[in-house]
């Protein structure tokens, strides 16, 4: 690993302190089989927490508590005995659920491929009581499962109280208040989106606050996007930036992720794609907050994220295709990243482009125009197929929807053939498609850069309002309105349903509709 | 209940602190099948702990660490990942075992009707790592299973340490070496005597570290007796006394058991025999230390017991019989207690009227005498069957080990014809047997009375040299050489393998023996 000490020792004096704030439970429910409702499960009201308190539980009771809406934060229980005194300890076993899936599916019957720890629950042992418990792992849930394995016969338990304290680096109060004008969808997709985008706020950018919890430079991309527009934590993002430059790779990549504990250090993994958006995150954070320091300081392993990613373009000019895990693009087995990550090249050559004239390094300058130039001009004669109207990808001339997307992105073509790819794009639908709001993210991105912002909101309105119907309250990592239950990890229980890529709508909103 | 402030602060005032002895990990071992050993399990060593801390384990990966002896104590692990960062927590269950049937019968198959709560389990999720965890509650254990139930496919994870900080009230600097003239298997004997008291002498007496973990009378009556002539610990007695003495149930009567947790507080439980044991304990403790304050200040209480178990008597001077739990004498479906409580009623009787003389209590001691022959006599009329040479006991004429016992302890018969009725008792055995340690100790301390030293050593010998046979390393709540997975709880795996009322071959060793 290249470590600078000094870019990481400024990033841990960003870490920010975090606003806590107490939730406490809103119904008890139960989770019924409904193949209507998303994924065959639907909540319903069976005790309000009044009723709750006063009840008491023996062995296999258990009850589902709803905190009302997504959080993520410690769970403190009240606990205590009713009958004789306790002469045995308190046995609980409890489950944390984003959805309701996670509460009815028992974590038993989990065969994906990332790791079962993920699953949030936890098997308790309570010696002495009455207690009160703070659990000491942080957990991301809406629901709780709480089943009472055992007392003894001589006593049952009752809970005079479960409370959240939930946890953020997004203040609320920093987040302008919406046009009245905006129709009420809108107003409440933005707030799904802010409150994703809040869920995943914590001591750096998380992708995902129940599973991965770490950040990923492909959502801290689009969460400083996002950040921009409503909760304007810039520390937040100068921190995440200074942990990547801080802590390359052995060949000076910008890794594609890192861990903040025991110690900052930075994950084994290297993305194509996600090396070179260190340049375009650094300049939307330049954008931003016009800090120069910060560019200035930074500025060199952004060139050399260039650098590395030029490196893998052939004689002719087009990035080197693989067939392992190099470019994320989406989560898509059949999808060839050789286009995308042509264009994502582009992407980034462009932005760098800029920062090296707001700085003036003219060799830079000059350099970086010329890799566009060939970059560009190469993508147009070997990849661009004139006869289908479309760019293709890798040894078999793959057309998928990605490819188009980053091309129109990277824009590669005039103008306004750029946008027409799009509208060829949406009309001829090819069967390689998007899988998830990241991918989603990109195609409105690449609609409202063309102008075509109605197909924008109609986009975004379709898919992230469909999961605004299906019952979200913060948004996920996955969706597939034509497969609910899929999960690029083998399971829909252990994917993430408060995805930092997915938080984006309130930044369409916030920067085209206002 | 009825609570003594003042007594209560005074016990609480005596709370020990602990000695703590850090334990290593003696072997690595695996538990095979074999009909041959004890419950049909043996142990074997398949790695030294260099070797293990060696090894990484991954999913699915487990091992057996064994302390090489029994121990009562909190759990550090040191614990650290091997390959790529750790993207996902570790997911660990351990499982605590006195003895090896604990590590090879899953919990799972527990069936038993104490509750489940107590097998030492635990289920722990890891969220960074390397990791220093320390257990936050106390186990009892010789034996730790570590099942590695999942990582990730990017790493496993390597053990630095587990060890143990073990923990007692008991300090064996304070135990006096044996004679070099005895025979080795009785200094063994007394060894793992030792080493049972010293765990359950923990902030009281306790029965059992593992399970139950509270004050009970009748085990603080044979732990006080042993403690005298090893740890010498008069303080903890005291404790105990005053725990008793401080809160009692509502009628008065000294209650079976004490919890200390969050406060102390009794138990609702009342046994007949445990509480006029509040008597003789307290004797015992007058003639080990001459405390006169102590036996002034509890005289009362313990006069109180002799008047409460009196007014059970009929009108013939016999102990009321009843079907419920209200006299222990020992775990035995089928025994009946009256004789046994009757027999009881008359020991402490005659404990209280010692006390009563040293005292000067001339209206308690003439209270106390004609008490002791109104049931001694009542027991010749009623209980004593010539024919059979034997007492009976009940509706039924019942004619039990335990009943034969009790009265020899009671000393209703003349000495020659106490000495008799234990011969007759060795001799004709009927049907109705011992089921624990507590009731074996009562045979033997009733032939030590007799003077038939010998026989009482024989049956120490055969009962105490079996569990030592079948590998104790402290001595058992229950021994059934006939039926070595008997339980009174419905399994084996539930059974207390420290056991405070089996610690009592020390006393008879150093009382007798020395």
């Amino acid at each position: 690993m290249l470590i600078d000490q000094q870019l990481v020792e400024k990033a841990e004096k960003l870490m920010p302190s975090l606003q806590t704030n107490e939730v406490e439970i809103q119904n008890i429910i139960e989770v019924i089989a409904d193949d209507a409702a998303f994924q065959g499960w639907r909540i319903k009201q069976s005790m309000t927490p009044q009723e709750w308190k006063e009840r008491s539980y023996g062995k296999n009771d258990s009850f589902i508590v709803d905190f009302g809406d997504h959080y993520v934060g410690y769970v403190k229980l009240a606990i205590k005995s009713v009958g004789s005194p306790p002469d045995a300890p308190l046995k609980l076993k409890l489950t944390f659920g984003e959805m309701p899936c996670e509460i009815a599916e028992p974590f038993e019957s989990y065969e994906g491929w990332l790791s079962s720890s993920w699953l949030q629950e936890e098997l308790l042992f309570v010696d002495v009581l009455p207690a009160e418990i703070r659990l000491p792992r942080r957990y991301c849930f809406r629901y709780i499962k709480v089943e009472v394995l055992d007392t003894s016969v001589k006593y049952k338990v009752a809970f005079d109280d479960i409370h959240c304290d939930a946890v953020t680096s997004g203040d609320i109060l920093q987040v302008a208040a919406l046009p009245a004008s905006l129709p009420q969808d809108i107003v409440e997709m933005d707030r799904i989106a802010i409150k994703t985008l809040q869920d995943c706020m914590q001591t750096v950018f998380e992708d995902g606050p129940k599973r991965d919890r770490r950040l990923w430079i492909g959502d801290l991309r689009l969460q400083a996007q996002a950040n921009y527009y409503t909760f304007q934590n810039y520390d937040l993002v100068k921190r995440c930036l200074y942990l990547f430059g801080g802590m390359r790779l052995e060949d000076g990549t910008v890794g594609a992720c890192v861990f903040e504990k025991p110690y900052a250090h930075v994950d084994d993994t290297k993305l194509y794609d996600y090396a070179l958006f260190f340049v375009s995150v650094l300049h939307d954070y330049y954008e931003a907050t016009k800090d120069m320091d910060v560019l200035l300081e930074l500025w060199p392993i952004a060139m050399e994220q260039l650098e590395i990613g030029v490196k893998r373009l052939d004689d002719r000019g087009i990035v080197a295709d693989d067939s392992t895990w190099w470019c994320f693009t989406d989560w898509h087995d059949e999808l060839n990243k050789q286009a995308s990550a042509q264009a994502v090249l582009i992407y980034c050559l462009k932005h760098g482009r800029e920062l090296a004239s707001i700085l003036g390094k003219q060799e830079h300058y000059k350099y970086i125009t010329e890799k566009i130039q060939l970059t560009t001009n190469a993508s147009m004669q070997y990849l661009w197929d004139e006869n289908e109207g479309f760019f293709v990808s890798g040894e078999n001339g793959q057309v998928s929807w990605a490819s188009q997307i980053w091309m129109a992105l990277a824009e590669v073509l005039p103008s306004e053939l750029n946008a027409l790819l799009l509208e060829r794009l949406l009309e001829e639908s090819p069967s390689v498609g998007m899988t998830t709001p990241y991918m989603y993210h990109h195609l409105i991105e690449a609609l409202f850069l063309v102008g075509h912002n109605e197909q924008a909101i109609t986009q975004m309105q379709a898919y992230w309002g469909g999961m605004m119907q299906d019952g979200a309250d913060t948004f996920w990592e996955l969706y597939n309105p034509n497969d609910k239950k899929q999960s690029p990890y083998g399971s829909n229980l252990i994917n993430s349903y408060c995805h930092a890529w997915s938080c984006t709508p309130t930044y369409f909103i916030r920067k085209y509709l206002v």
